[in-house]
Formats: C-alpha cells, sequence, structure tokens
C-alpha cells in the first residue's frame, strides 16, 4: 500500500426532506449573502428550490438566483456566476443539482476570489488559493462531485474538457436526500450509476500490490451499484434503493475507498472527448468506452480481472485459463450496462467512428504517453476509441 | 436506510516515517504548547516518542509530556493531565499511543476547558460544549478512536468503565505509519484485529432493512481483516499487510460503514463489564462475549447470520436450514480468534463464573432492558455470560 493524505472533511446530511436544513446550514458555515446556484427547470418545477429559497429565509440570509446550468457545464455561464460574486459581495455558494451545477460552482467559487480567468486552473495543475465555501443539495447520485475537491468543466470555445481539484473545492456541507432522484428519469438514472462505477473502476485497477482493504471496498460498492441500481430503473420511487445508490455514489468518490493505491483515470479522460464532442451525457460515454478499455487492458493483469469477474460479478473461477474468467467479467459489465439502458457502442452513443483521429488529437496525447495501469500512447486510444465504436453483447 | 449525519473532518495522514510530520501537523490545525500524552515505555524505547518530540522543537513548539497511561485508562491519570493542561495553558493534546492513551486524551481535552469534573460527561448523555484540540500518532489499530468522537475511560473507584462521544472529540489529525506495529506482541495485535471486527458486527446486526450499500462495506472490512490478520500474527514486520489493517481500523470505526442504520454496542457493553472487573485486555474480553451473544440472538434474524456467514466466512447455503448456516459462521468466527490466539471463554481469559452476577449488577439494567438489534434484560444478559462462560470451539 502507498502512503497517503485522506482529508474529507464535508458534512454530510442524509434523508427524507434534509433540503429544509439548507439555511442553518449555510448559516452554521458562514455564510450570510449566498448564491443559489440552479441547473435545469426541473428543480423550480419539483418545487425543490422554493423549499431551499424558504430554508435561506428562515435563516435570514440574503441569496440571488442563478439557474440554466447545462449538463458539461460551460465556461459562459460559469463567468456569469462569478460576475455576480464579485459585484454582489457573494460569501456562500449553496448549489443545487447534480455534478454539472456542483463542478461549476467550484469554478465559481474559485474565479470569485481570483483576479485572472478561472480556465488558468484547469488541466494546467495550478494550485488553487482560495475558493468561496460552497454547499451542495443534491439531485442526482452520479459525479460524486458532492463529497470531493474535483470539478470538470467545459469551454464552449473548442467544447474542451478540463478539470482542476483542491481540498479548498471540497463542499462545507452535502445535503443528500433519495427522495430527490424519484423524477429522475429512467435513461439519467443509469448514467449515474455508470458513472458511480466508473469512479470505483478507476480506483480498482491499479499496479499497486497489497491493497486488500480498499479492493474490498470498492467490490462493496460495484456489488450495491449492481443489486440496487436495477431496481431504481424497474421502480423509481423506490427510496431505498435510491439511498443506497446514493450513499455509494459519495463512498466511491470521495476515495476512502481509493487511497494508498495508484489509480487509472484514462477511461474518464478518454470518454470526455465524447461528451465534449457530442455533448452526450457523460456516463453514456463512460458505458461504451471503459469496457472497451478494459478489453484493451486486461492483458496488463489478468488475475486482478479474474478476481473482479468472481468477487463482483459472480463467475466461476476457470483456474486453467483465468484469461476467460476476466473476459466474462467485463462481458458481464457490458451486458449490465445494456440491460439498465445504456448505449454499448458508438451507434448507439449517437458518435461517429470517422471522428477517432479527431477525438485522440482532442485528448492531446501528441508523442507522448497517458499514464496509468497501462500507460496509453496515440495509437492505443485509438485502438480503444475502435473496440468502443464496434462493441456488442 | 434510516436519515443520518456524518461528519469526520480529521486529517489522516498515512505511511512510512509519517510521526516525523507531528510538527508541522500541530501547528498547522494551530496548537503553540503541547501537552505530548503516551502510553507505556515502548515508545520511549522503540525512539518513536523522541521521534514526535524532535518533529515539535523543529516546528519551534513547546511541550510538555506525560506518560503512563494504562490500558482502560484510568480516571485519575486523567485528572494528572487535567491539571498541567490548567497550569501550563497547554493549547493542543498530542495522543502516542494506541486507544486507551486517544480515549484518555480526549477525557482530559474536554476536562481542560471545564470547571467541574470530566466524569460528568461519562455514561450520562451530558453534550461537551468546548474541548482541547487533539491530534494522535497512533501505535496499534484497534479502537478506532484516532477517527471516532467517541472516549471510553475507566474510574478507578469501583473499576467502572464509561464512555462519552462528540465531534468536538475528533481528533484534528491522525498520523498511522503501520510499522510502528512491527514490534506490537502477538496478543495485542489479535486483540486489536478482534476489537476491529466487532465494531463492524455491532454495525451489522442491525435491525434496519435495505442497507445494503453499508452491509457490502462492512463485509469488506471483515473480509480484509480474516485476510491480513493470521498474516501479522505469522510475520509481525509485514508493512502491508499491517497496513490494510491499519486502514480498515480507522474506517471500522469513523462510521462511514455504519451509518444509517441502527446498531447493537451490546457486546462492547457486556464486555467492558469484563475489562473493568479484571482489567483484561477489551478485545480479549470481546473474543469471550461477542460469539456468545452471536449464539445468543442469531434467532432474532437468522437469515443475517446466514449472509454474514456466506458472504464473509464462505460458508455453503443451507437453503432448507438457514439455522444451519448462521450457525456455523459462529462457529467460524470463534475458531478464526482461537486461530489467532484469542481467548474463547471465561477461563482462558481469566474471568470467573461466580462473578457473573456481580458482572450483570454492574452493568447497571436493573429492571430495564438494553435495546439493540434484540433487547436484553438482566436475565439475556445473566445467559450470554453463562454461554461464554462455557464456549469451546
Amino acid at each position: 500500500m502507498n502512503s497517503f493524505n485522506f482529508y474529507s472533511p464535508t458534512e454530510f446530511v442524509f434523508g427524507q426532506d434534509t433540503e429544509n436544513q439548507s439555511g442553518s446550514l449555510v448559516k452554521k458555515y458562514g455564510g450570510s449573502r449566498v448564491l443559489v446556484h440552479y441547473g435545469s427547470g426541473s428543480a423550480v418545477r419539483s418545487g425543490l428550490l422554493g423549499r431551499v429559497t424558504d430554508s435561506l429565509e428562515r435563516a435570514g440570509l440574503t441569496y440571488i438566483l442563478l439557474g440554466g446550468v447545462q449538463p458539461n457545464p460551460r465556461d459562459t455561464k460559469i463567468r456569469e456566476g462569478i460576475a455576480i460574486c464579485k459585484q454582489e459581495n457573494i460569501d456562500f455558494i449553496l448549489s443545487v443539482g447534480g455534478g454539472s451545477c456542483i463542478d461549476s460552482s467550484k469554478a465559481i467559487a474559485l474565479g470569485a476570489l481570483y483576479d485572472g480567468d478561472f480556465w488558468d486552473f484547469y488541466g494546467t495543475g495550478k494550485p488553487v488559493e482560495r475558493a468561496l465555501p460552497i454547499g451542495t443539495v443534491l439531485t442526482i447520485a452520479a459525479a460524486g462531485s458532492e463529497g470531493s475537491g474535483a470539478s470538470v468543466v467545459t469551454k464552449e470555445d473548442g467544447m474542451e474538457k478540463r478539470d482542476t481539484g483542491s481540498d479548498l473545492l471540497r463542499p462545507k456541507f452535502s445535503v443528500l436526500n433519495p427522495a430527490l432522484m424519484f423524477t429522475l428519469p429512467a435513461y439519467q438514472t443509469a448514467c449515474g450509476a455508470t458513472d458511480i462505477m466508473a469512479h470505483v473502476f478507476e480506483r480498482y485497477f491499479t499496479t499497486t500490490p497489497e491493497v486488500e482493504v480498499t479492493d474490498r471496498l470498492c467490490e462493496a460498492i460495484l456489488l450495491t451499484m449492481i443489486k440496487e441500481t436495477p431496481r431504481v430503473i424497474e421502480d423509481p420511487c423506490n427510496y431505498d434503493a435510491r439511498a443506497n445508490i446514493m450513499w455509494a455514489g459519495t463512498v466511491a468518490h470521495n476515495d476512502i475507498v481509493g487511497v494508498g493505491r495508484a489509480q487509472d483515470w484514462n477511461s474518464h479522460g478518454i470518454e470526455h472527448e465524447l461528451s465534449g464532442l457530442y455533448d452526450c451525457a457523460h456516463g453514456a460515454g463512460l458505458a461504451v468506452v471503459m469496457p472497451a478499455w478494459m478489453e484493451y487492458v486486461m492483458d496488463t493483469d489478468v488475475m486482478r480481472f479474474a478476481q473482479v469477474a468472481v468477487r463482483v460479478w459472480g463467475c466461476e473461477m476457470d483456474y486453467a485459463h483465468p484469461e476467460n474468467t476476466a473476459r466474462a467479467g467485463i462481458r458481464a459489465f457490458r451486458t449490465f450496462l445494456h440491460n439498465i439502458g445504456m448505449p454499448i457502442n458508438f451507434a448507439e452513443l449517437g458518435a461517429k467512428e470517422e471522428d477517432i483521429p479527431l477525438l485522440v488529437e482532442k485528448l492531446g496525447i501528441g508523442d507522448g504517453v497517458r499514464n496509468g495501469f497501462r500507460p496509453l500512447n496515440a495509437e492505443d486510444v485509438t485502438r480503444i476509441y475502435q473496440i468502443a465504436a464496434h462493441a456488442s453483447l
């Protein structure tokens, strides 16, 4: 196991009606002039936004609303938020939405206290030194942004998707009410589930030996998702199934299951070019990319793939031919994704094989490699996109 | 799943040589005049205490040493620590040791900022309102106190063992260096492992339905302990096995695997009277009590016991007679404890059957019941002690 620091100071407030605590929580963490940042109209229509602002009013707080965050959130909207924060002396951002909303709230939070362009921090490794405090009211279990310090946003000019991260961007609190997901369409629910499972797999496929505890914790999240996801697709208002997925989504990405081990984020990187170019859902892109990546890199450590096949997918171990077990596990994953309604190839996603050179170019590997479980050069990535293009059950 | 709040703001600094960061960590969290509170002479002999104080000196901090914490830590030593804090204007407590040391550091931390007797907070539910900040350098994976807000201490007069808890008592940071456990004798290693597993079981046996995610996370910790504990008993200097156990011990008790579900702490309560009366190791007492408790309460939810037997102990499911599977799981647990060198009955622990009435009386149930997975009255507890007294493989 590798050395590590783990720090997750977010207060998670989980359960029915917890959004009504938003006001007292903002106050507890020092907010007085609040930017309420939300995504789609559904937060308004469902009455959620009203309950949140009522709660802010009961706590005696001033607030300004900023709606209209899109999936794969854009820099233009973020710049609007930053301008409001500076103009109105905002001292707390309350993000009401999913990963796109929370990720762009984090971008606003760091941009509001920075004189230059917030984009300076994305894809550059430039360390964040200051940021406004943020809180979240989560509406979809997926990105894990409610418990992480990470943020991924898209630059409209060229549709480049880039990320940043800092402990300063970890939410002070996150309100998790599983019932807020009752109205979530099956497709978005499945996209979220895929993202959660991908967050675990990106940690699971490691070159670090002797990581039993985090292996087992990763497997725990995967087993939960395999059981609970079909239940919510079938029965969207199943509170307990939604609740199990919601906590799984947070634990999957606050890194408690991923510490002390090398991680591999190449599937996420390879996918980001798909959702950047086609504006498709990130989870749907992952459903196409991740099993393809697995097939391509499987030989790097067949026994690790066999382990997950047996422990998570319930495959029989083929002791004479572990590669068969490994392959059976990847097949089980792709079948699972198909069964919950996810695309499994380019055609189903709406991507085009002829764009592969462009996708590879945008990823910006050049003559180098992307490090990870298996280092990948431009040719490797091309082949992964090709496997993804043609995948079938 | 039940509603819950989860808040674990401790910074965990994990790996080789991390104790050399003690000084900078104390400084980061605002300490300037430090009480260094440590347990046995082994911290001195091993050179650990010297490395910690060197680190404090490098950070320019003033410190006072207070050693001699005993297992089942006593109020007299705690009062000594409180007096020093008040006299010397201590503003940070650095606890170098295991659970007993950290638990009594927490008692000192709350007592130092309280005008009355610190014992007012123990076993009474009186809320902690202020406490000095503490940090820890952990020397044994066991109690999980390095990541929790709980504290258990013993009153010498009558040897009463009582607890308190508050988020204010959560350490600001905890330094976890698995190599510090290389010199730990096999018996103490096994006691620690038993305590860790008990912390998980106390959460696992719940009356809350639909808690798949935390069930799976609990099982992950148990599976890790089953694999790694025999390895460190065999090979005490196996860094990776020690590391897996150390992180398992922290995750087992910071409650991320126990949120949203009713928990049962009766085995801990029943054990505390044993270690209170006989001054035996808490883990050893748990090894005697917990399987006995399981046998006694098994009928409350046979399928839950069958689930853990299959998923954790690898038993075959007897679909016609699930109670056989449940029993096989409990037997596997007791055999595991025996194999790592733990006592499994009163004789092996050094306890006496004729003391059972006294143990029950000290537990203070009276005519009431202790709530939990199965509510227990005085007669139930008597029978559990009797099973424990006579247990065999």
